[in-house]
């Protein structure tokens, strides 16, 4: 493997593709694409309708592999994460086999954001060249279903995770926060007094649900609409966005 | 105007533009591109790019219209902020006249990210249903560029303004910020020991430069590098990453 294509392809909306994304897709000999097991399986075909959709180059091959299951036994968190990562290279070195010069990999959203994929690369043997496209991510899918802006005028604002809300409160220094990767809709832990929220799920997605409102009204909807999707899909990705009123 | 589309266009480069903004695009019945002065032929240039490459409907009128200029001699400046906001509103209504349903404006990078559109047409007269499709940021073209990611493993990270950074040092309750809008390298407002830095100027443009290292040793590279390729261009548009080393 001498290049490693990193191409973002948006968050499920299909048509948050870019032209260089699609480009791209047809540059690389080889394209891999992790198989995820059965209740990821709305995920993996996202990959597989935009190849449908955009892969015009008959020389790409596309080879599916085995994405290695995280040993959640591993007391050490860290040290369970690193060998994941080093499985997971091990896997795509192995699918990539000796024959592919470039090679592709699809990522959710952007691959710069709260994604594994770059630093799985550096843990390659031997380091390919990297190329990252980048692509639409959960953040402006949001802010563009609400039509709503992510700052006040220039004014600052941070990204963080469900855990992090939990564990520290709002943010300090800002106004703005867009949580992400939130299983368990942190915002209950805030005092909702003086915050609104601007929710969504299954963002692009035919799924896709949206609701947004004074956090001490909101809340309690979001906490009863989220628990009923999620039984029905069986999965849920949701963000949201937490701004201090006035 | 009963619909107003705000398409994200990326920064610079035409082949980050998602299929939705190029169907949005040829959707529209008129298309308003903003005349920018002489200085900002470059980046009315990009749209006039784009429109060449993606728009193929015949039926859809493109419409130019001189940017109204901020008065600078306001020396309250958010009220001067506003009255230009609703002069901008007022030139989007008078150049698409009253034969229009469904206008499109294509905005640079995320219409949700520190851009005025949405707020704009919240000004206008009768205020159109508004449809944001997302665009590529300056943010993602950086880190895309570095091959970089934007935050550490289930880390915050914040977004913020030069300005800010200068008043307010190196934010909170992270160890990770993006500097936008930033005219003066404002980096050099911090203790550079422990922090390093990526920038990108001119990103996904021909003119693109790129710099990382120790703020120690970079910002000052940074900085000649800054002032060079904006004495020979122009104009320049910069943005970059920080982070607390470790
Ligand atoms: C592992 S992160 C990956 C983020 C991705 N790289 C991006 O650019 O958006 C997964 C988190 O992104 C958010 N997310 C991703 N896709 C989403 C979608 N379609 N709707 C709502 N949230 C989504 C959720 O917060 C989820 O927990
Ligand atoms: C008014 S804001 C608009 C941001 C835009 N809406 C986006 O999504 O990136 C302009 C700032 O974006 C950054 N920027 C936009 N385009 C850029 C480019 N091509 N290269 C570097 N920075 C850019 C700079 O920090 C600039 O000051």
């Amino acid at each position: 493997m001498r290049e490693l294509f990193l191409i973002g392809i948006g968050t499920g909306n299909p048509d948050h593709l870019t032209a260089q994304a699609a480009e791209t897709i047809n540059r690389a000999e080889l394209i891999l694409l992790p198989r995820k097991g059965p209740d990821k399986e709305d995920l993996a075909d996202l990959r597989r309708q935009i190849l449908a959709a955009v892969l015009t180059n008959p020389a790409v091959r596309v080879v599916e592999f085995d994405l290695p299951v995280r040993d959640a036994a591993n007391p050490d968190y860290r040290a369970g994460v690193d060998d994941w990562h080093d499985a997971i290279a091990l896997a795509w070195a192995r699918a990539a086999g000796d024959g592919a010069g470039t090679v592709a990999l699809l990522v959710w959203g952007d691959p710069s954001l709260y994604d594994s994929t770059l630093r799985i690369a550096a843990r390659l043997p031997a380091p390919p060249r990297l190329t990252v496209v980048p692509g639409i991510t959960a953040i402006q899918a949001l802010a563009a279903a609400h039509a709503i802006p992510l700052n006040r005028i220039g004014a600052p604002f941070m990204i963080t995770t469900g855990r992090r809300l939990r564990d520290e409160g709002f943010p300090p220094g800002c106004d703005t926060c867009v949580v992400m990767l939130d299983g368990e809709c942190s915002f209950q832990s805030l005092p909702p007094e003086g915050l609104s929220i601007w929710w969504g799920a299954y963002l692009g997605m035919a799924a896709q649900i949206l609701d947004h409102g004074p956090l001490a009204e909101a809340g309690a909807r979001i906490i009863r609409a989220r628990a009923a999707a999620r039984a029905e899909h069986g999965w849920i990705m949701d963000i949201y966005l937490l701004r201090r009123d006035g």
